[in-house]
């Protein structure tokens, strides 16, 4: 099989893998190549066929920085058939397992998309629905935790009046006795109603659908009954399979936004699990999200400014004609950090500003009015 | 609210925190009660009902090694209802994103356990079901992927003829041209039959039903159906929360073998992730799985011998009156390795033996019979 064969009709993963030397790393490549594919000694299947095509080829091997070398592996279609579940485990299956192996991006041959057909909505299908035809858009959540429906609804009011475009629930609002999910997504759209009524300007309210198993597909449409402009989940707890069955089912129709909750250890570590740009970047896309949250530079969390631009691209690389989706950098985002936020991300990005908004002052109509110039400066300025 | 009060009738998750002080690991500690609950800063809602419950609180904070410190933290119940994705999210959801912090273990209060009925067969019921009263139980695995339905009916049956009690699919077996799901099950549980046929004696075929979204139950049930005597999944691609609506489904009555693909970057950190105690011990009963595969010492990955003691104390430490389930270290066992198996597991494990067994020699059947005989060995001199 030539290199040019391989390149077409082969998807990829390359992979950072730490090692001293060339022939070490190879020696890894080598048995990444084996363990995610026939998961056994080579000799059982050495002068076969399914050596010649099942079991992963090195493409390529190239030094990283000190101590590391990157290797792409090339994978048959065949083995993953259509199913994202086997894809993924034919990426990193069992090698996420081995220590010094990490998953820094794939590429899939253009038939392979035929099943991910990718964000519904992208950004700019995301721009049409919430009316922000160019620039950074904001974004708002409700919480605390322990807030009543009607208390949660007050403050979707109140964003709203202020104009914030999009406004979601915080991901831990689920399904709580203290604010029920039917309840509080009823209440959140009725506020929306109120205050469009109010200004003639809709904004949209992503209702948080995170769940348990099917309860999840039951929650999503449960949200478009009642009136929501969208839907959030954390796929590092519902699986990534689940989102990629909302994307693509036609009767759906809502855009779907990714929380990063429990999907740290997947990606915090420089040696292993996931790079961002693969995780929030290509597979949030694959499963087919319209916008993809992720902790961002100078907030709480630590991913560094470079990371997050990598994201961002990750959001935009190509991946067949599948749709870029929105980078939504947050995790305690002030308005101090707009200009240089801009400045890394560009103008097509999801600001989300949750708990900095609400401290800002007790009226959260000026607040978001008060964020709204702050991110127009911090555009204008760049 | 006293300590007693709150141990009573909270739950409560153990972190460890990388800290150069105890000041700063209160910090800390302090960080991730608010993070994990209200997400958002302390002073919305100090003074309120809501700091007093739904904030969690700091129950203990302990020296580590050096550089560490222990923080247990407290959560209300109510916080988390029955949903075991709002239980995952709680106890490790953002701070999953925060380096230096690892979710070491979880304590319920009784009455949460009301949601988790446990492992349906757990060690005991798994015995009865292959027919080894006590002692290790010896396990393998067909492989590798490429290979016919046929084909790999045929090894089920030359190690059914050995006495393999329990034989499962690889899990990159899911539903490939090569070998389609209903048509594999299909072959691989008529050739258990021919060989109980033969010897009397019938041992167990596990499915992989590892797939996407609602296709894993859908699965579940197929191999049900055909006849399969338990089924295997990825809890990292399908989500715990799909095992446990499977676990507890009344209707179901197969018994679930995890395996770990996928979940490496969740445990191999020290500093952050979920330690393999609470990921393959505790959440895999609490998932309701039956048997949980790990990569053991000694074989092709890194788990010290003290972390797969720790997993195997997972799997049997108390949770209310959850059945213990059995460990499955696996990844490169050999029989060579089985003494000091024997001695870090004790009696009370499934040893699975995959690419070893095929690579002793030609005949299946023989080579189950000589690992039989080393197991058995093992035990004797143990």
């Amino acid at each position: 099989m030539t290199e040019d064969l391989h390149q077409s009709s082969r998807f990829t993963a390359t992979y950072r893998i730490a090692a001293p030397t060339y022939e070490e790393a190879k020696k890894i490549a080598f048995a990444i190549a084996v363990e995610q594919t026939i998961e056994c000694p080579y000799e059982l299947v050495d002068g076969t066929p399914i050596a010649d095509t099942i079991v992963g080829q090195i493409e390529d091997l190239k030094k990283a920085e000190a101590g590391a070398y990157y290797a792409t592996i090339s994978y048959e279609p065949e083995a993953v058939g259509d199913e994202m579940a086997e894809l993924l485990n034919m990426l990193f299956g069992n090698t996420s397992l081995q220590p010094g192996v990490r998953l820094m991006s794939f590429e899939l041959p253009e038939t392979m998309y035929n099943n991910y057909p990718g964000p519904r909505f992208g950004r700019s299908g995301l721009r049409d629905l919430c009316g922000v035809p160019r620039g950074p858009i904001f974004m708002s959540a409700i919480k605390p935790l322990g807030r009543s429906p009607k208390e949660l609804a007050q403050m979707v009011y109140d964003l709203a009046l202020g104009g914030c475009p999009i406004i979601k629930d915080d991901h831990s609002l689920m399904d709580q006795r203290y604010a029920p999910f039917k309840e509080r997504v009823l209440q959140c759209v009725m506020a929306l109603a109120d205050a469009k009524e109010k200004t003639g300007r809709k904004s949209m309210y992503i209702a948080n659908c995170t769940t348990d198993g099917l309860g999840f597909l039951e929650r999503a449409y449960q949200a478009k009954e009642i009136g929501a402009d969208g839907i959030m989940a954390a796929p590092a707890i519902t699986g990534f399979t689940m989102i990629r069955d909302l994307a693509r089912d036609p009767d759906f129709g809502l855009p779907i936004f990714l929380h990063p909750c429990f999907s740290g250890p997947l990606v915090l570590s420089q040696d292993a699990g996931i790079s961002p740009f693969c995780y929030y970047g290509q597979l949030s896309r694959l499963a087919g999200a319209d916008a993809v949250i992720f902790t961002s530079f100078g907030g709480r969390f630590s991913f560094s400014q470079d990371t997050c631009q990598k994201i961002a691209e990750g959001t935009e690389s190509k991946m067949a004609d599948l749709r870029a989706n929105f980078p939504v950098p947050s995790g305690g985002m002030r308005w101090q950090l707009f200009k240089e936020m801009v400045r890394i991300y560009g103008p097509d990005t999801i600001f989300l500003v949750g708990g900095a908004l609400q401290t800002e002052g007790p009226d959260l109509t000026a607040n978001t009015r008060f964020f709204l110039e702050k991110l127009a400066e911090a555009v204008g300025e760049k």
